[in-house]
């Protein structure tokens, strides 16, 4: 969980634990899913903002609209993985990132992932936070 | 999902996936209690209740508030199992039931499970729908 | 879990359990890779295979290589969902398919899978068994 | 994850993300068994050994055999929580241990776990690691 630096992308630690893998030995592919928004909760919370509290205070969420996600190589049980997320756009009521997995210097899992910021009485999109933006433009 | 007979318990059937396994090649231990709760929810849906409409309509949901299980046997992917309940006592907002898993002949897990009723919004007891305990006295 | 004519993509039902939801009142964006597994793992039975079968004589896995999936509508808790499932192209160790999570006529989510067929030891792409790509030829 | 001190359970910290919360607003039941495990990982993982270690250099894993567990107050999505392990007693090839998650000073869920060790292709009992068995022993 360490700071986000000009160019870098967010970095967040998993460990691999039983309950996320499956009887082939290897990660189950829907729990690199899991991975990776502990690391976008993660990057909100290092912005100052956290997922709970949107959800609280504001009545929004945020909800994946499309993901793309290439398994590149399988994770197992016991692996130290560093999840990292990065925007690459953005709109009013939208993010647009860019995510890894990878297991020291070999990438596991590569997405593109479409986040909407969403009412989440009427499930309709509204504005994201303008303070948010303003940080993510520093991300990008 | 079959009609429960005088001293029958409820019975439902669930076939094992990819995703409730782990690397040990058997049932994750915690996907054993989500195979428990379909069947407490498909019960509830055979009383003409549902999980959803106590929640969106009533502000009521049943959370579990003591459970004692058992890990008898493994099952294993591709498994079809058969999930049981069957009430052993009730008070104004509890129930209490004996649960278990079984492969054909072969129990794998069996399981005593208190459940409460409870106000969502203030996650308080609240007395269970009398209609609802009716029908669990003809499953004792 | 209804037979498969020319033209029609393969079916399987699906209910939405508390399992499958998560805190913002709809069902977590990973667990809709668990149902478009359910889909393709009956499918498969379907065909006459399965993947214990295929895992333990054969040493064989199925694993997802590349996903792209829209999110168009939640599903909710109660839900009562159909996946579907259609062969849309295949190579000596892979396939591609067609899949989409519905709620009656409302599509929920669309995907598009690829997935190779693998020697489970040494997680190495192999040929799919003959007889399933004769069936796969049927359902495209 | 700290130190075990003569007398201290071992502590391990866990974060609630969407994926641990259900349409009710709380931690899903079964992901708090989730939790549990994550502190068994690392408690092992302290005492010098880790599960993946166990499971590909000896063929052994643990497995829970019995499982009672008490649900005293809810944790909702971003809480920060403790769970701690500590053994309460062993054989051969069984481990007893007292669990429990805390929110700071309120405890949420109490547990007691049996755990065995079992040779993972027979699934039969095997004895504990001798070295293992040592270290328990100051934590008791």
């Amino acid at each position: 969980m360490t700071a986000t630096e000009a160019g870098e992308p967010f970095r967040f630690p998993v460990r691999v634990y039983y309950e996320d893998t499956d009887a082939a030995g290897v990660v189950y592919y829907a729990n690199y899913l899991r991975f990776l928004e502990r690391a976008r909760a993660e990057w909100l919370s290092a912005q100052g903002f956290d997922a709970a509290a949107l959800k609280r205070g504001r009545g929004i969420a945020f909800a994946v609209r499309r993901l793309e996600i290439e398994y590149l190589h399988p994770a197992r049980l016991g692996d130290r993985l560093d999840v990292t997320f990065a925007v690459t756009g953005c709109g009013r009521a939208w993010l647009a990132a860019r995510q890894a997995i990878a297991r020291g210097d070999e990438q596991i899992v590569t997405a593109r992932v479409t986040v909407v910021c969403l009412d989440q009485d009427r499930w309709r999109p509204v504005r994201i936070p303008a303070e948010l933006l303003r940080h993510t433009e520093n991300t990008q």
